[in-house]
């Protein structure tokens, strides 16, 4: 039996469901609400020492870090392969997932903080706000919270972070238009195609589509729609998010756009 | 034919190295002098984005990223295996190497040069000092440098960075204990012992030994026996070794080591 720990809009917890989705891997939903602090719960810490979504449980044997639970997955339950399968290849498909964990993951967490949750969590009590920040374990990704909270899309940390996305863009661009209708690593869709697409919708989420659309980004664009034109993106994406929710985001979104034209021309000026 | 850029004394060369020596692979060394800054030269850039070693040349074909060189290595040249055989060993292997990326690099990089490169990099001019810095792509790191450039054991991003160290061969620790005469994922050396070794190394010749020993930390210390008695520790580590860096590292950690206590009591204390 799988069972997954996940927040239906979280980043990490699309990646792990579109890769289920794809092997056809059904799975019992356990939902922790990372808008409340469910994920702090000293039960689900235990299972989750990161206070991170998503975990899997497979068959009583607990697995952390999506970007692994995915190649996991690729392991356990083969068909159809996600990867490569030569080793270059391979290579290539876990330099995309590195890249995002090491670079773009934090970046977009902040970015959409900056314009989504944060006018949610103004309106908490300061007391609230102050319990949900000291539970953040690691003391820079806490003052960083704090920043983008008390700032919005006025922080710094908004535009550093909008800055790693565009970069990542431009590498997508970049590898798809040496591949016309292929995907990232290949001609068949994988592990990598998987897991860049919860941030490349979620700057659509946030208002943001013209990065992520011809005349910017053409090849992007075509990756995007064939991307949410499969079967897996209906299951393990579009059914799970909240009526509503989008909408709330692009208002935030909207009003953050000027700054976010102003990171955009500054990249492409060099 | 394999080239490897790399660093003698940087741990993810180290840990390249000693998987490469596990395989008895032959490789041209090509060394990239991260002191002088050679890591930042235009054409060495062309082959490593992100400025760091190692790189990889494997006919003609580059690769970056320490971690995902080491499991290329692993699936480019199959023996012996350095991966367990069942998907969640596999996954196991890959947390611990996770782990260090995310975790343990960064802040042994700090550790680091609070209390050898330092003292070296005060008694250059203001200019190459701040060349140097600013040549640092990512402006959190280049912070952080800052800070222990000017602070030393002092600032606080070096008893963060201990921190973390510490967490590690805790966990190392618990693991161990587990498995006794055993390695970290298994009855066999593997991936995760090679790039785990880097960094307990790395502690013992900062003049940290007593976190890497009994009685505070048996199993860790025998395990730390046996990979030093491997011959891949023999060719890939001491023999790169420059004959007094150790000694002018642990001068420079003598004085660090009451900060280091009281850091490594907090943890204890819990």
């Amino acid at each position: 039996m799988l069972e997954l720990y996940h927040f239906p809009f979280s980043t990490c917890s699309q990646k792990v469901r579109l890769v289920l989705a794809e092997k056809g891997i059904d799975f019992v939903s356990r939902e922790v609400d990372i808008l409340s602090g469910a994920q702090h719960d000293p039960e689900y810490v235990k299972l989750n020492p990161g206070h991170v979504v998503p975990t899997l449980v497979h068959d009583g044997r607990v697995l952390v870090e999506s970007t692994l639970i995915n190649q996991y997955l690729d392991e356990a339950f083969p068909e159809p392969p996600l990867l490569p399968r030569d080793a270059f290849g391979r290579h290539q498909a876990r330099l995309w997932t590195k890249r995002l964990d090491d670079k773009v993951h934090g970046a977009t967490a902040l970015v959409t903080f900056s314009v989504g949750p944060r006018n949610i969590v103004l309106q908490q009590p300061a007391e609230q706000r102050e319990a949900h920040l000291a539970a953040i374990p690691d003391p820079v990704e806490r003052a960083a919270r704090r920043s983008v909270i008390e700032h919005g899309a006025e922080a710094p940390e908004f535009a550093e972070g909008l800055r790693k996305m565009i970069v990542l863009l431009d590498q997508m661009e970049a590898a798809l238009r040496e591949r016309p209708q292929g995907w990232l690593t290949g001609p068949a869709y994988g592990l990598a195609d998987a897991a860049v697409l919860p941030y490349v919708l979620r700057l659509d989420h946030l208002g943001f589509a013209a990065l992520v659309s011809a005349p910017a980004r053409p090849a992007v664009a075509e990756w995007y729609a064939r991307s949410c034109a499969r079967t897996s993106f209906a299951t393990a994406v579009a059914a799970w998010i909240p009526p509503g929710v989008v909408d709330f985001m692009r208002a935030g979104g909207d009003a953050a756009w000027p700054t976010v034209e102003k990171v955009a021309a500054g990249l492409a000026a060099g």
